[in-house]
């Protein structure tokens, strides 16, 4: 099905690390993150209270695991090495046997100082076990995540294209009397399943839980607070509904959300989402390559400011997101920096009236030679949003 | 429906944070932690790249958030005072606000030593910004988690009840040609709806996404893999299955794990199996009150050893729970202390045989004063688990 990340990307992603490794005098990259070491050699896996990492080298990549890890890591061809512990809290620190595998090392580049205290685990630092410096820089990973391989994007257009079907479904759903879970509940469960027939046996095996494809809602005056979760609670006539869709292609994510009103919009419903409408106009049309972040971000900001919204602002324009559901960089007037070719963002600004209701569309874009490709294929008019 | 954690139990939690700090001669506690901060006061938020911090002294709950986060924080009852910053980068770290919200402490207790990064989120060191010393022990929370409440147990049997259904659901649906993620869906989305329609309007609030009840499985010699995750891979005649269930009642949870076999064990499975039931038995058996958690592994462990299966161990007898799904302490040969009234456990030994399939089941227990009660009320014996 082509759907996934080859070998010959990720020798390419561990070779990119290797010269900035290089580049900063280093001779070790230690990651403790599940996701890093997920997108550096396609070992997914579940990150829990017994520490894990990966070591990169200018030669091998050595996995350090506890005993439960070590057929799944033994069975990833670009790992080299796999040492592991039996089980933690065990009758020593796991992390003394990483610190063995580290000797030797003069300079380390870590992405923590240690493992991170994920369910309760407690331990050293790694500064405090190894003779080498250790400097922490997240970065080194992360700054590669901030322009997407063509692979890459095609599992982004992927999520994209299942996070669509999502909102469709949820959208024909959407009645008066059914509550914001069990909508989101249905459209999930039945995109889900369309998505599992399509994508056939080999999906999967890096989630724990959830839907492969999701799509959810918030209704009526919530709408007014941006990060409200749903609730059991019944749609009612007149609503405000800010909606949420995406899908997950091993591991890789898009964003996908609208505004929807329930019956015939009143005029001041009308009026709020057609300025909300305006500005995420303005946002797509101001992005494209070589646009500074901040001047994006001050484009729609002066437009909302200018039509007196100031008090209904509450977050910038948008996030760089596809391997991370946000990623940086920000689209932000504060933020450094410009667009480039094969960066993917959402642009979506929002208004929000408190005790009357919120507006927000979300699209995800990538950012083309030529300017900009909307990911998300779904209408943004309120015509085809009234329900 | 009485199934929440009361503003009394909130106040009495402040409480006893402010003892633990007095014991300490700190003058703030600062959690960066969503988790630890709904622990303490109700506040569920959604944990992004914008810092979040809760300040508590001997008086006051300050909350520190982004401009999104407002309305909530104020709605909290518990929250004295809000200090907000508009967005994430902005003109200058958002973790200046907070230290200025510390001038005049002396020594603080932090659960880290900044906001973790989080999507790419870069920041001071809170230390690097205040002038009081910082102690980072994010254990003055956890600790605290390890004995749960009248009220915390409820919620913890309620999570246990729909469990339990979404994984009768799950053993009713199983058959030869459904695929390992479409039957946790069917299962998931089925008992979720029941949850919800018994749970009423005011479930929710709290989760983003996936299922409030949820069960699902692994198939074939993949189960020799702890922790390996569902694919879609269909299920056959005569293959091993390890099932998992919980429910998600306001952040609390349960564990529940079968093993299953599709038709008519072999005299290897049926073997296999009854060693498997046998170590957890002795498991249930030997927990209980005052039972050092060391005693509990090491019968274990003992017993798997005697019986010639120690190639086929991955891991310890079981792990702490209810507010997160592991928590310290684990039943490990290696953890001190001993189980006490009030704690909750999965009894969970589990057998791997590579190439065949692996064996485990999990329990989650209450430790009482008399003794152990079992929480997930699910038949064991290979004849309840034939399908």
């Amino acid at each position: 099905m082509g759907l996934k990340i080859e070998e010959k990307e990720y020798l390419a992603r561990i070779g990119r690390v290797r010269e900035r490794l290089d580049e900063r005098g280093a001779d070790r990259l230690v990651l403790f993150s599940a996701k890093r070491i997920a997108w550096l050699c396609g070992y997914h896996l579940l990150a829990t209270e017994r520490p894990v990492a990966l070591i990169v080298d200018e030669k091998r990549l050595v996995a350090f695991i506890p005993r439960l890890e070590l057929e799944p890591a033994q069975a990833c061809p670009l790992i080299d090495e796999v040492h592991h512990y039996f089980e933690y809290p065990g009758a020593e620190p796991p992390l003394r046997l990483l610190a063995s595998l580290l000797k030797g090392a003069k300079r380390i580049v870590a992405d923590s100082d240690g493992y991170p205290g994920i369910w309760g685990y407690e331990g050293p630092k790694l500064s405090e076990l190894v003779r080498a410096e250790v400097k922490v820089e997240p970065k080194l990973i992360d700054d590669l995540w901030l322009v997407k391989s063509p692979a890459e994007l095609e599992l982004i257009r992927e999520s994209a294209k299942w996070g669509a079907l999502a909102h469709r479904k949820l959208q024909e759903l959407i009645q008066v009397g059914l509550s914001e879970l069990e909508l989101g509940l249905r459209a999930s469960y039945e995109a889900s399943r369309e998505m599992l027939a399509a994508l056939g046996p080999e999906y999967g095996g890096h989630m724990r839980g959830g839907f492969p494809a999701e799509a959810g809602l918030i209704s009526g005056e919530r709408t007014a607070l941006p990060h409200a979760m749903s609730l059991n609670r019944k749609i009612q006539p007149g609503d405000l509904l800010i909606t949420g869709a995406s899908a997950d292609i091993w591991g890789y994510c898009s964003e996908l959300e609208r505004t929807l009103i329930v019956g015939e919009p009143t005029a001041e419903q009308r009026r709020f989402f057609e300025i909300m409408l305006e500005a995420q106009q303005l946002g797509l049309e101001r992005s494209g390559p070589g646009v500074p972040l901040a001047e994006v971000d001050r484009a729609v900001h002066g437009f909302l400011v200018a039509q007196g919204r100031e008090p209904y602002l509450r977050h910038h324009t948008g996030h760089h997101l596809g391997f991370a559901a946000h990623e940086p960089p920000f689209i932000d007037r504060n933020s450094e920096g410009e667009m480039r070719p094969g960066q993917v963002y959402s642009i979506e600004p929002g208004i929000y009236i408190p005790g009357h209701g919120g507006y927000r569309h979300s699209d995800t874009i990538l950012i083309t030679e030529e300017g900009v490709e909307v990911l998300t294929d779904y209408p943004r008019d309120l015509g085809s949003l009234t329900v």
